[in-house]
């Protein structure tokens, strides 16, 4: 029976009332009826609202961290239930491989992002970019960069090749950054995003509005869009285009980001001929990258850029690697390797562009290119070469599908310019072990991809391959990419934030971002060290007592820890140095005797010091000169899993003239409470 | 006699043939003609690929700190020979302090960046951005994100009110970026612009091709920008719009950025009643943004948002100020405190748009808003009063002159909705001292801001004001503002650049980036200390003795420090500490310890230790362990103008088990030869 699916809007799940007028999908693999889908009659705008209200309010309420936690969560709960989605992406043509890098790749999106979330971001709601800006020479007024959530919803748009790893790959930054999502699957794969909002609803996890599911058409989206939304796009440069000329964008200030289909390369070293590892490594992925999803992939290699005396013998070999390790057929059959198309459609459209890069100049060189014509959408792979490396049409036609063309280059310089003529890529990939060659490229191709990846017999093995995004690097590219970022960790979360200037007084700075700013009020009372998390407040502060540094502290220092090192032991060689009068106290030194003067000996809720950051010596130390240290709650991190959490101290040695000696931050883990945590 | 200016392309000064069509443009405050401004019959095609090509190698053979030195240099010269542009300045009707913004404003950019790029970018041609991410358990599959040029060139199109600031801040992060500029001045202050760029030009200083002037009009840049280009925008939201929609920009991967007049406003706390001193700041900064340059500032305040009960009060005080303070008329004269406006057309629009405000529900608080006349630009200030804060005139039009209105709001979510309501402003600002409302505000109005000021009694006297834009702070705003990001130290500079995900083995990140990464090539030959600046490579390494760690160390160290926390001093407590096994070595005794391991104590290439950086304790050390140093040469750093650089060191320490104890960077100065630094 075909199904018509639903949508998942206001809460709620929304079926529409007339289906006369949705699309059909198809199983790729056997072209049975599989679902209905049809948006019509859904409440778009209102479903939007419903996300900038309702869903801004339920995230707006959770920090970071805690955001993070559900991502992990909703990473377990898709876990447990992942064999549904694996049934369910057979029929869309995927192998179990295929399967693998959508569904456990996108959720493997989710942990990444849960645990940088928690790493990189603060447990609040602003992030602070970059340090604080001395605007003043008082100090009265200080300059910082925040970031804070886009007030909007972000409405994903994905394509119909990854229909688990699409939607979740958008969906984690936007959700750590705190604002609701709205996904629209491609109509071909509806099926399995549909499958996958209902596992994360029914596991109870999302904060009200946080996720809706729009599956049909969600063509008026930009009607409705306005400043502070983001629509991400994945699929077609041509689409792209087209969205992005909406004048919501174009005047209205939504964000539209894009990551398109682009004309990827692989280039191979001079190098690395047949017989070296960095050939047998370029054949392998090669082969790979045109099979995998059955070569439906946005990064994908279009076209693999080789020294003109080893294009031959790439040919070879790839189709020896094809004839040996390739077997097309159902997704389902132990052995298969790679599975079909999306459907008919798809393999035509492969098809057609495959003519036109032959009437473009390439000449097949494997594969038949002939349109098979049966009920299904499976296709062989084609490898075309063309004679004319500069032809345009293998720089800028697509054939979405197992389909490369091979072109030959005399010079690194050319195979750099090659790699740019592509107008923009998502990724480009290089074998050689030739670190010069690779720079050299590098430096000549760089701008023109947004990743960029080296195979050499190094990481043959440890490659996660030329068409793997990775959800802690960035994916997009620019130009004919789609000029979009998408993952790179925090990065990506930061498309759906702010960055705003904050200018003010250090009291005001600290009342806006929950950190501490030199300036600002602090508290002496008592030693912030018997404070647990709870009680500690930031600006709490210890202002130690004076303690002299003499020539013996020097000395036995030097002794006792081997450090020698003239400017503490020779009064003429320390006085020929250009940054000190003399004899000079050791950084180390000053960082124990601080350590000694603020600490607070007894068990209490500070449990480590884990760390230090941006240490700076500042005024050397001479025998006779007193230092102490004040040392201020700056930065207080709790654990959202954990009984303790995380506290960044500021510290600063003075001397008896109050000249500062030494700046840095203290890093120390802090029970919640005066309960002692269990070993 | 009137001039006819020139445009500088291809390293030469180039005269139009044809200066029938060109513009006349006369003296703001007398109305005499000044100068014709005409590109007609420019190659401007040729004038892109001139900077492309020459400008890109010349630029590109410099590094980051090469680039910020000749910043410095130009910003000297432009010093030396300033009095040259005040004079020009004062007949675009610029007061002596209207040009000092414009003119020791601009130079002042040209100094910010070129301390911010010697502190905060490698001495190198990539950007590094962001820490290493692992990507094989094995360590030899790595990512790092790297920036690099945008291989085009970066196209300013400035708008008329500041010549010489305008130019300079584009100017600034582009050339510390690498990419050659075209700067095209408004055709009102174009002869102020000339000027600059022949100092500029006279000066010697700048790379070929690296700077080009087009006067006139510049109309079919987009016909000739490609992927790779910037074109850099500031003028009217509409203007923008328009530009915008080139299929350059849409299609074909041109970076367009844009920084437009907005409708900004500030904002009045509850509590900042007249007689507090944040009402008195409110009052003098709101009639110093009325007049300051006439008004003709993108981020001078447009709307006064004060609460319902301070409308009436606010009104008096500004009125006070203005008749006491505010004098308008020839800016060559003493005493005066506002000229005119820019040109008479521009006088004409202004009134124009204060009509259109009047039209919408506007009242006329101060001022007439009749047109004088006159055949010069001046404009008495103008300040309007709407008693329906949500009339949408106020929030969208603008009177890009003296003029301002007021609107009253009830509560503070009232104020920030009325914020929010302009569609993205340069800047917001508000006087308050109440720390919650001014955080309430700014968390819920910060992503409508590129830029948000906090003016209180602490910062009254040092802020340096609503509508001043600052180098080292982000420049523009989302939606109406125009959606870039000029200014904010590097950060602009990164606009100017391209991210790109970098994967590959440690030798060929190492290879790429010029930075040692962990798992490439170290030689041990010779100590590394001994080495000076021209000898050391990364990878340079030394690799420790072991040493013990005794009891006796570690109850001495506490004794001797005074450092006595109880996991160091007490085997019970400190077995009950989740992270400790029982007492164990104080991290800064580590430290102290691998520093007399590592040391190489003779006076010798390295000068000092000036800090360490991402300190991380990960394994704690028992009495009877024994500890080892590993010490690699990271980074290297020579400093343009010192005789030395900065070394950062990669500092492992492990256990007699192979397990990480620590890591950090060692940060070091060292002496570029072996022959003494001279005190």
């Amino acid at each position: 029976m075909t199904r018509t699916l639903q949508s998942y809007v206001h809460d709620a799940w929304w079926s529409p009332a007339d289906i006369t007028r949705g699309a059909e999908v198809r199983d790729a693999t056997t072209g049975e009826p599989v679902a209905i889908v049809s948006s019509e009659g859904l409440d778009l705008a209102g479903t939007m609202e419903y996300a900038r209200t309702v869903g801004q309010r339920h995230l707006g309420e959770l920090t970071f961290h805690q955001r993070a936690v559900i991502l992990k969560q909703l990473a377990l709960a898709l876990t447990e239930r992942k064999a549904e989605l694996y049934e369910l992406s057979t029929r869309t043509g995927a192998t179990k491989a295929d399967s693998w890098v959508d569904i456990d790749g996108g959720i493997g999106v989710l942990f990444t992002y849960s645990g940088k979330g928690r790493r990189e971001l603060p447990n609040a709601r602003v992030q602070l970019d970059g340090p604080v800006e001395p605007l003043s020479k008082d100090g009265t007024f200080l300059g910082r960069h925040i970031r804070t959530t886009l007030p909007g919803v972000a409405v994903q748009i994905n394509a119909f090749n990854f229909p688990v790893w699409g939607a979740l790959e958008k969906l984690a930054p936007a959700f750590l950054a705190g604002m609701p999502t709205i996904v629209k699957p491609a109509t071909p794969g509806a099926y399995v995003t549909e499958h996958l909002v209902r596992i994360m609803v029914e596991s109870g996890l999302l904060p009200a509005g946080s996720l809706q599911l729009v599956t049909g058409s969600i063509r008026e989206v930009f009607d409705h869009a306005r400043l502070g939304d983001v629509v991400a796009f994945t699929g077609s440069a041509s689409t792209a285009d087209g969205l992005r000329r909406h004048d919501a964008v174009q005047a209205g200030g939504v964000i539209f980001s894009a990551e398109t289909d682009s004309i990827n390369a692989s280039v191979l070293g001079p190098d690395a001929v047949a017989g070296t590892p960095e050939f047998d490594a370029y054949v392998r992925q090669l082969v790979t990258e045109m099979t995998s999803k059955a070569g439906q992939k946005c990064t994908a290699i279009r076209r693999a850029i080789v020294p003109l005396t080893l294009v031959d013998p790439l040919i070879a070999a790839v189709r020896d690697q094809i004839a040996s390790k390739v077997v097309v057929g159902d997704p389902r059959a132990d052995g298969t390797t790679m599975g079909a198309l999306a459907s008919i459609e798809q393999r035509d459209e492969v098809l057609r562009q495959v003519q036109a890069l032959v009437d473009g100049g390439g000449r097949i060189a494997l594969g038949d290119g002939q349109n098979p014509g049966e009920e299904t959408a499976f296709l062989e792979p084609i490898l075309l070469r063309f004679d004319d490396a500069w032809a345009p049409r293998v720089h800028d036609t697509e054939a979405f599908g197992p389909v490369a063309s091979v072109i030959g280059y005399a010079t690194p310089e050319e195979a750099a310019a090659l790699v740019v003529r592509g107008g923009g890529s998502l990724v480009t990939s290089v074998a050689s072990a030739d670190p010069e060659f690779v720079a050299g490229l590098t430096r000549m191709s760089a701008a023109a991809n947004g990743r960029m990846l080296v195979l050499d017999r190094t990481d043959a093995r440890s490659s996660t391959g030329h068409g793997s995004p990775l959800p802690n690097l960035v994916h997009g590219g620019p130009g004919r990419a789609g000029g979009g970022e998408e993952l790179g960790g925090v990065r990506s979360v930061f498309h759906y934030m702010q960055r705003t200037a904050i200018q003010g007084s250090p009291e005001m700075l600290t009342a806006i971002t929950g950190v501490w700013h030199a300036g600002a009020a602090t508290r002496d009372e008592a030693h912030p060290f018997r404070k647990s998390l709870q009680e500690l407040r930031v600006g709490d502060r210890v202002v130690s007592e004076e303690r002299e540094i003499t020539l013996d502290d020097i000395a036995h220092f030097a002794d006792f820890t081997g450090d020698t090192f003239y400017a503490h032991t020779d009064e003429a060689a320390a006085a020929a140095n250009p940054f000190f009068p003399g004899r000079v106290a050791h950084g180390y030194l000053l960082l124990s005797f601080a350590a000694g003067l603020f600490v607070s000996p007894e068990p209490g809720p500070v449990l480590a010091n884990y760390g230090l950051e941006s240490l700076r010596f500042i005024t050397p130390v001479s025998p006779g000169d007193r230092i102490r240290v004040a040392l201020t709650a700056k930065q207080i991190i709790p654990r959202e899993t954990d009984e303790y959490g995380e506290v960044h101290w500021d510290a600063v040695l003075t001397n008896q003239e109050g000249e500062i000696v030494a700046t840095y931050d203290v890093l120390t883990l802090v029970s919640k409470t005066h309960e002692a945590v269990a070993a």
